[in-house]
């Protein structure tokens, strides 16, 4: 099989490893005379299924147990109306910090729920740095929701802010899995599965139990967080294949040596990509500016379109997948989540200055 | 590979040819180094296997050119929330039928919303009839809504209620695809796809563009069934997979015959299963009574449930998966959906008759 060089965006790649068993055993689950896809939720396979993949999750980010894990459909933008559903009580005020469109349209959304305000916005610079929280949160603050990587834009943040006693909310859709951090900071983080976790079709939400007593009461059941909670994310009949897939790809992450390892591979790939940006004296141009970089999503602009658009074509022809940026934005954009390998990462790097050499 | 005869509620079985053909290109979707999971959703690729499986399904149904086909995460007890935010305004009242539990979960769910009645039920009879609308519907009716079919009490509406001109919203989950219904009859329709369609993952609602017209505006974007409209149900990553293997159910489904011959077969494979029922004697009792009977869930009950027990166990040895009630009315159910084949009917109408013989 001539498997491509894919920098898809998201959905994205997965772990070869992970499809090959899947496919393996794709129409007939553990010699049981069916798919996974044919079996009952309610069935003890598929039940156990849930439950060890909350634990493998819980283990691979340390969560303490004050914690719970959901898996719930719809991706993370139900998740920007959901989050002010639950926790945007009248009299209180949402808070939104705006470091790219992602993180804009949970403003937004929230705007159609309840009362949201802008903490802190680099949308004037372009989303080419990260925004600096400089006001203190009032005693309003229902919340403080962050994007912790900026898919489209290609800006990461290094640390968290200081919320004080306001929940702190994390999408963290693009970064989840990818590096150490101090989840015990965030009251709630969720992420859609089609970056890091698995194919598009599951949201993880994990949230503090403190915080899920603060779930509002009068909406409509499916949309309460402590519905989830109360069943064991088996209210409904959940998306039981994308959860299947994604165990699979955290056992995978777990024979990768766990976080601490990916995360190594992750800056190492990133570097592969700067690296070649930064040599090229300008001939490519990194979008976000070298403070804020993401590790996960590498942007950069050409002299002009015409450029780029050759760019990609020869992308493709040489087996690159994903490489133009976001129609929003333009330029490009090589996405190096934890299942692109490391090769894949020098091979581009390798395409681009070859690519200067011969078009420079 | 020892296939068993999967008598599921849902996820339900899938056709084997189906499973075979995503097995067989799993990890390399049309030899084009990828999964279908690793593609971009706004690849060309996959913007065309959304459209090619909303104009199958539109052809399947014979659905004229006014009703939209979305797709939509969170399964139908999603919708039972969308319907009535989209829907009900105020000063309007959302009518409900109700003929079994799912009907009134979707009933107490508008009551998280506005202002619900019920129009009819059957509750009061233990789901084992269904109920007569006797009443008028005033103008303060902002629709009615159904479940078509029950698959949980295994009952199901042979014909539709005249609603005038108050819209009919359908709940076909269970049976949508399985029989000839006029669908002209509703504003409305939306399924689940673990039954009849593909795996647990994706919803297909169907609406007509004059009740798109009435919804709400001021609710947040992604709950709003004109966002995806007018985003050809990309307005935020689908469940792609799940929409690939929908069309691989329908590309079956189509060279099955289409529903006219699916429907045929519905009622040979139920008809086995009943005969065993009514000439048993009174040994296995059908719960719901006979003019309401469903094609998909077949309901039943024995003598107690120490000999259902060991009905549910015996059949288990003997390869047949999923004929224990639910837990909310226990007894016993088949679910016959279009992936199950006339030959599983007929061996199990056959190990009932043995059952009976051995335990009579």
């Amino acid at each position: 099989m001539n498997r491509i060089n894919n920098f898809n965006p998201g959905p994205a790649a997965l772990p070869l490893e992970v499809l090959e068993q899947a496919q393996k055993e794709f129409a007939n689950y553990r010699e049981l005379g069916m798919s996974v896809m044919e079996m009952s939720h309610r069935s003890k396979e598929v039940e156990r299924l849930g439950e060890e993949t909350v634990q493998l999750l819980a283990e691979l980010l340390e969560l303490p147990a004050e914690y719970r894990v959901l898996f719930m459909g719809g991706g993370a933008s139900m998740q920007f109306a959901l989050v002010p559903l639950n926790f945007l009580k009248p009299g209180k005020v949402g808070h939104y910090i705006l470091s790219g469109s992602f993180s804009e349209k949970a403003y937004l959304e929230a705007q159609t729920i309840g009362k949201a305000a802008i903490l802190a916005s680099s949308k004037d610079n372009g989303w080419r740095k990260l925004p600096v929280i400089d006001e203190p949160l009032g005693t309003d603050s229902a919340f403080v929701h962050m994007t912790t990587n900026n898919t489209i834009e290609g800006s990461q943040f290094r640390s968290l802010p200081d919320t004080g006693k306001v929940p702190l909310i994390g999408d963290m859709t693009s970064d989840m899995m990818s590096r150490k951090i101090d989840f015990t900071r965030f009251s709630m983080f969720y992420a859609a599965a089609q970056k890091n976790l698995g194919p598009a079709g599951v949201t993880v939400a994990v949230i503090h139990e403190e915080l899920l007593k603060e779930c509002a009461e009068h909406i409509p059941t499916i949309f309460n967080y402590n519905t989830y909670v109360q069943h064991q994310s088996l209210y409904n009949t959940p998306p039981v294949f994308s959860i299947y897939l994604m165990k699979l790809v955290l056992e995978w992450t777990e024979r990768q040596g766990g976080i601490t390892q990916l995360e190594k591979q992750n800056s190492e790939k990133a570097k592969l990509l700067y690296d070649v940006i930064d040599a090229s004296g300008g001939y490519y141009k990194g979008i976000v500016e070298k403070p804020f970089r993401s590790m996960m999503n590498i942007t950069w602009r050409m002299l002009d379109e015409e450029l780029e658009k050759r760019f990609v074509q020869e992308a493709v022809i040489n087996g690159f997948e994903g490489l133009g940026g976001h129609r929003s934005v333009g330029g490009l954009r090589a996405s190096a989540y934890n299942a692109v390998p490391v090769p894949a990462c020098k091979e581009l790097a390798d395409f681009m200055a070859d690519f200067q050499q011969r078009n420079g």
